[in-house]
């Protein structure tokens, strides 16, 4: 391996790489549009930004508004399919692909043609597999998903927030159809409104950068949360998780953001990031304007830019 | 970095993984098909099957029949991008994508639906692009091409196959189709039969496993080649490509490739892989058996053992 | 105007020659399938088949099981096409389109790239359209079409089968996929759960080949029932609606069978089929047996050797 | 049937219902766009503008530009199909499909996706087809194309234009695309270079609206060119054109066409059309200014005022 660039050795050596790249990426604050679908994503202002960063080794640091709460919607798909692959094991990839969609996110076209098939589990319709899986195999879907996200984060405080929960359902006629034609093609073993209630709620869940940056933990270390020791996967899944996300973790970004910046990563509409460095970190950022991919503008920059830091994209 | 399950000091210790790992692959030689829509390919005994590696350190190993010429097909799509990248620069992404297809290589559709703009240069349609760049760039494309290869992989010997080229050209047209609709949509420079007469060529390129390993060195090591210590590209390039590979490389099995493997790789149809571990070394592999999606059926097993043996997947 | 093969001059004479094509198009009774998504569908036997005739002049023939009712099904769609019509006059063709679809009738491919626009109003997603507005332009839309269809055929035991709407509307999940896609487009005035359940009720309608013959009436008869003398619809409207069924009426079989037969007509998953000579006469037929387009084999049958035995294509 | 509103029963009844036609549908002359992609074509002054019809009663009328030939381009679909259908007769049905293509005339998307077989013969793909059976049994296959033309013209002044033969040739890479995957499906039987020769040579037949009028009226009268009294295509074929016409005719107009004039019609991008009311008459406009749709934006106009003057709607 060739030495990185910034070694680092201490909470203050990672302090001031995450200052200094929070101060570069600032500078595009107010680029990109905040999701105005939901009333409670669209009144978040765009100057908002916070960044969290911790590493196997135990550092931490954080920057901005690191400790303010989002909604972490489409990043709660990389979790829920974590508990999805533990009830199931192989027999998931029998309901959803793993391959990058080469579409929009939320597309009816390949789902079309594939049957009912979704192409891999980040896109919303094979994160209804994943939400399906965890409905159909606990009692209380959704207190199990905020049971997993508090364990992973450390954070009992972490909640659903009901409005954007009510808000998602009332306009999330898009997941609707998604769900229904997954029901018309036998893909689906819960009832639709049921589903979806998980569903809606799981994006709805309240979390800072800090909490992300802790809960993706166990991605950067191999399966164990580095805070606890605890093994929350089995090291061939934590990868395999990563590569999901590299390879289908930013919608129609996938392939630009491995080209510029390089690691596996996943994006929510509320401008929330959550990304990994194998073997290293887990990093987290918040910023609401996002790209024309919906991906945040910022949280985009912030980690090309650290990434370039500290010498370790994958590639 | 956290240590490789086999950390290898020497030839020796490479030696003894890659003989491991060729004898637990060859257990599964016979299977997959050979490609049969040209003589020169469907003639190549199933077999057959060689592999060789390549550290930055320089260290090298070679197995089975590592030394034996087979047509690289879409494997040069790799470096005549590279050549393009050198030639266009950034402008070059104004005229192919970067993203992966979710379609079958040669697709037409999103080809159309995307007004001849191809997704990535990985795909037929994408490497068109490249080609032209190099063949409008370049006084004799083809023999740049040769030249560039012989160099990267330190053999004068190798050529084209011209049976090979012939038969390409002469079943190509699908091929045709495709660069007559680039032509069509404005995004092809040089005349249809001259651009397609280099693309024929360049995937009628000869050669071994050994030299394969040792050409795809610069992108292992950082841009620079190991064995000669020449600067191929810039870093930023080399790492660019290898992100291009990981999300594009192997058609419509990347996605499941990145999830049981983890490194960036790009296959040919006549069942030659490159495959590259960032920062430590370069693989070929070569057995004309192909699976469903077109890739070398033992190729992919013997990169998916080697890749646990060595504890290296980039997640 | 070349002169008739068989010169109707009776109701007599048109008995004869309905007789003679029940007889001809029975023999292939038993072929095709039954559908079977909803009990009450799958039970119908496959060799019920019946068949009328009424004319612009007044002559009536039946044959068979003509007085057996059945659900009509997507026969429905045609009018509650002209009630849409009605009611929102030239601006109904701002919400869906008047082109073939090219693809099988409820797909979501269609609508997804033409942003919610589906092609016409004789497929699913178009027929919701047309249900829309009659869902928000009347106090009670089910029973404005019901009272529609009583009076058009002259019969006021016409009524819905509850046990189909139930079915219906308890397996309409690709449906429920439409209307909720429709919706997230912005295309949808009522709420999702209304309009399918004016939709699943519409589809329900049983009546019997005799009703359905007199109920298109209008259409052969530039608009005015030829029964009552009463104006159902303007002579243009009565002949775009014609034109509509001539090219968007039998799904992906709207070319061969204008190619074979050559009038307008419209089938329905249970096997009813209603056709129009414009100008001359309205026929009706059902057997539930489906061809793999999903129209009544025996119904298809029965109208080419009829339309054959008259000479009257309108081509 | 219903009286006609304008009863013919001279040449001279005739030719003022044309000269009412003609002066109605002029306010429009200028609207639309002249076609640009080759020069023969973008150099015809928009104000072009004529206008023929010829009954199977023998009468005949014209006005404008009626006497001046223009290249017919994808008129001449319908004459080369009429071939294939009479070298082929049932067979040429497993080569190109019978349905509305439901997508832009030349799509590629369609192709592909059922596997090289185009929709109908009356798109490009499928044209090629017809013209491939032309190419592959006349000796001659340019000639008996010219000699068919000219027979049912009764004009032996008829000529390819050369110019646009050869403009068509160095513009068509969209044609060789299409081309190209029909033989890679295995769908084209002659070369590919051969049949596209033939096929640009009958895009640049140069007609008059007279010449086309008396083409056409094989097709208006049953299958017997009413001028002569010569059986061209048996009854059963002629309609069948007829219905292809009226179902596939007019790209993705289609239904729009059948919605507001109600005819059997083919159009090309040099701005003619050709009409028939089956049982009663021939029609031929042209002016180049073309629509959205590719049809010709006066032609259009100039057909659905002479069919409701007539009042000839086949429905």
């Amino acid at each position: 391996m060739p030495p990185t660039e910034h070694p680092i050795h201490s909470s203050e050596d990672l302090q001031q790489i995450v200052d200094d790249v929070y101060a570069r990426a600032a500078r595009d604050l107010g680029k990109g549009k905040v999701a105005t679908y939901i009333p409670a994503l669209a009144r978040v202002p765009i100057e908002r930004f916070g960044m969290a960063v911790a590493t196997n080794d135990g550092y931490f640091a954080s920057a901005g508004d690191a400790a303010t709460p989002f909604a972490i919607q489409s990043v709660s798909k990389v979790f829920v399919l974590m508990l999805a692959m533990r009830l199931r094991g192989a027999s998931l990839w029998n309901r959803v692909g793993r391959e990058p969609s080469g579409n929009p996110f939320n597309s009816l076209v390949q789902l079309e043609y594939e049957k009912g098939i979704p192409r891999n589990p980040l896109i919303n319709a094979g994160a209804h597999i994943a939400t399906d899986c965890v409905t159909a195999g606990h009692a209380d879907p959704k207190q199990t998903i905020l049971d997993e996200m508090r364990r992973l984060a450390g954070n009992d405080a972490i909640d659903f927030d009901p409005e954007v929960a009510a808000s998602e359902r009332a306009t999330g006629h898009r997941n609707a159809a998604i769900a229904n034609f997954l029901k018309a093609n036998g893909n689906l073993e819960s009832a639709v409104d049921d589903m979806l209630d998980v569903y809606f709620h799981q994006c709805s869940i309240a979390m800072t950068c800090e909490d992300l940056a802790r809960a993706a933990g166990f991605l950067a270390n191999r399966g164990v949360d580095p805070r606890t020791g605890v093994r929350i996967a089995t090291e061939r899944k934590a990868r395999r998780i990563n590569a999901l996300m590299a390879t289908c973790g930013l919608y129609d970004a996938v392939g630009s953001f491995a080209f510029h910046v390089g690691i596996p990563a996943k994006s929510g509409v509320g401008g929330g990031m959550m990304a990994v460095v194998p073997g290293d970190m887990a990093i987290a950022v918040w910023s609401p304007g996002l790209d024309r991919q919906g991906n945040s503008y910022v949280g985009v920059r912030a980690l090309e830019i650290f990434v370039n830091a500290i010498g370790r994209s994958v590639f």
